[in-house]
């Protein structure tokens, strides 16, 4: 295989000549560039990417921190993300970390040891403190409101959104609402178990721990969570559910016991992904796609921190 | 920052030895072992990791090639691949290529150029002529059965299973049958295909192309389906639906607009995806998540190439 000195030799030009065609270095003439690339063609030359990489101190490669990969709200936003990549021509590593924090940690090292350009974490689990520590290295993009951070971000209100979407359904007559969620700790679910907090003791409704249901992501945990219900004695009216998936799950649990929708029970969902539009579920629209977008935009963006807050919107359908 | 030279000097060893330690290189004694890892910690020193691999010629990043990022067939595909580089202590490098040859190209090359240390190929669009440019240049993993080519696969018989699915259906009374797929193109479409064919001539039924509906890959999709269900004459009394979320879909409409399932129509899906157990959908049990771990134990298993069938289940329930 033709080496770069072979390749400078055949086109009767310096090493530093080829070498800056390969990176697209300016002030080289129209010439000589033809003569390089013409040799190259000929010797059917393989550049070591790595070494032209190390060079310039750039990857193309920006990591993507999510806890599954196999999640519809994470495939939104990966699908945002890997679309706005492509047209950059920027590819993606994919750090699952079913949160644990070491799975973290590691993509954060892969951005201090250079091997990614930049990061993009989509759901966080490690604390402040660490994430400190690795801003230096390069950008981190955060999926959260971290406008006192040296990162940029790309963001939803979650108090506002949640307390939006408790008001309307207080104002349909519910006062009995409960809601479901991922997981206990992480930065959305602190702002919207205040946002309910706040809500209740604005109603003068009492806090009941039996209407907060966790680990509640996809489809199948659906059936948990109305199994918990019909066992009540005292069942919350009306339920927001933090992804639609999850909410079409209880829909559909729903109807197979008897529950009646929404006069027994109201469903709220969120994201208004595809499953809600066609199974009439009532949700807060997240524009997850474009998030995904702005959060690749973001990253490549490099030095300039910015942080992006994005609105969602009320979908009337059927289920409140 | 400390270099390497500064490493050394520290250790008082050779640079040499430091990059020994680096690369767990044997014939270290342990006494340098242990200086050189401790002027590293003391110095804060930081690994250009790129330039580790270069020496090492290896990346520790496996490629991943996908039509669509957000999918649930790829998502547990993708899942199963990344838990089992999560042991491995691999990364994935994505490439969605939405099914255009040019990005798939783009991700053979990577390996070409030592990007990426192997390259799985979840979904297909490039040619054989194309596929086998590149597979001197590290092992490649294919999810079809590809057994006469210079590569891994783990794959089912689409073929026998679409016939076994296509007999059953027969069994319960059903020989107006039609299916819903995801391309026209591809190697497991054209295998079903001919299956179809195979199953009509044997029960002497004429083909119908009205009875084959593509582009049929998510839930949104069956209220087209349904749609154009609705607008025929003579429509098929079973659908066989190559993706649970896609039959999902379908159910979820023919309920809408009260085709009864399956007195007016029969569903049977693919894949055992968790919506279908909810939902009792009738369906054939791939297990994708088993499938993604051994494609990335053949892709780490480099020059031997394997080739692994993996049986579908029939999973009875109640849209048959």
């Amino acid at each position: 295989m033709a080496n770069i000195k072979d390749i400078a030799k055949k086109a009767g030009v310096s090493v530093t000549t080829v070498s800056r065609v390969l990176n697209n270095h300016p002030y080289v003439s129209e010439g000589k560039r033809k003569a390089v690339l013409l040799a190259i063609e000929e010797s059917n030359y393989q550049r070591n990417i790595n070494a032209v990489h190390l060079s310039k101190g750039e990857t193309l490669l920006i990591g993507v921190v999510v806890p599954f990969t196999n999640h519809p709200y994470f495939g939104l936003l990966v699908e945002g993300i890997a679309n706005e990549a492509m047209k950059n021509n920027y590819k993606l590593v994919l750090f699952q970390t079913n949160y644990e924090a070491d799975r973290e940690i590691e993509a954060l090292k892969m951005l201090q040891y250079k091997q990614i350009d930049s990061l993009i974490i989509c759901s966080r689990i490690c604390g402040w403190e660490i994430i400190n520590q690795f801003t230096e290295y390069g950008p981190i993009v955060l999926c959260e409101d971290a406008r006192n951070h040296n990162v940029s971000s790309t963001f939803i209100d979650h108090y506002i959104s949640f307390t939006n979407a408790l008001e309307y359904l207080h104002n349909k007559g519910h006062y009995k609402v409960g809601y479901c969620i991922g997981r206990k700790s992480g930065s959305s679910s602190r702002q919207r178990g205040k946002a309910y907090a706040d809500f209740l003791s604005r109603i003068n409704e009492r806090y009941n721990e039996e209407y907060i249901f966790y680990e509640c992501l996809n489809f199948e945990h659906g059936e948990d969570v109305v199994r918990r219900l019909s066992s009540m004695d005292n069942p919350p009216t009306a339920l927001l559910v933090t992804n639609d998936i999850a909410a079409a799950g209880i829909v559909t649990s729903c109807r197979e016991i008897g529950i009646r929708i929404p006069d027994d029970l109201a469903i709220m969902g969120f994201d208004n992904q595809p499953i809600s539009k066609i199974m009439h579920i009532t949700t807060l629209e997240i524009p997850l796609v474009q998030m995904g977008r702005n959060l690749l935009l973001q990253a490549l963006d490099g030095e300039k921190h910015t942080h992006e807050e994005i609105s969602v919107k009320l979908i009337e359908r059927q289920t409140v």
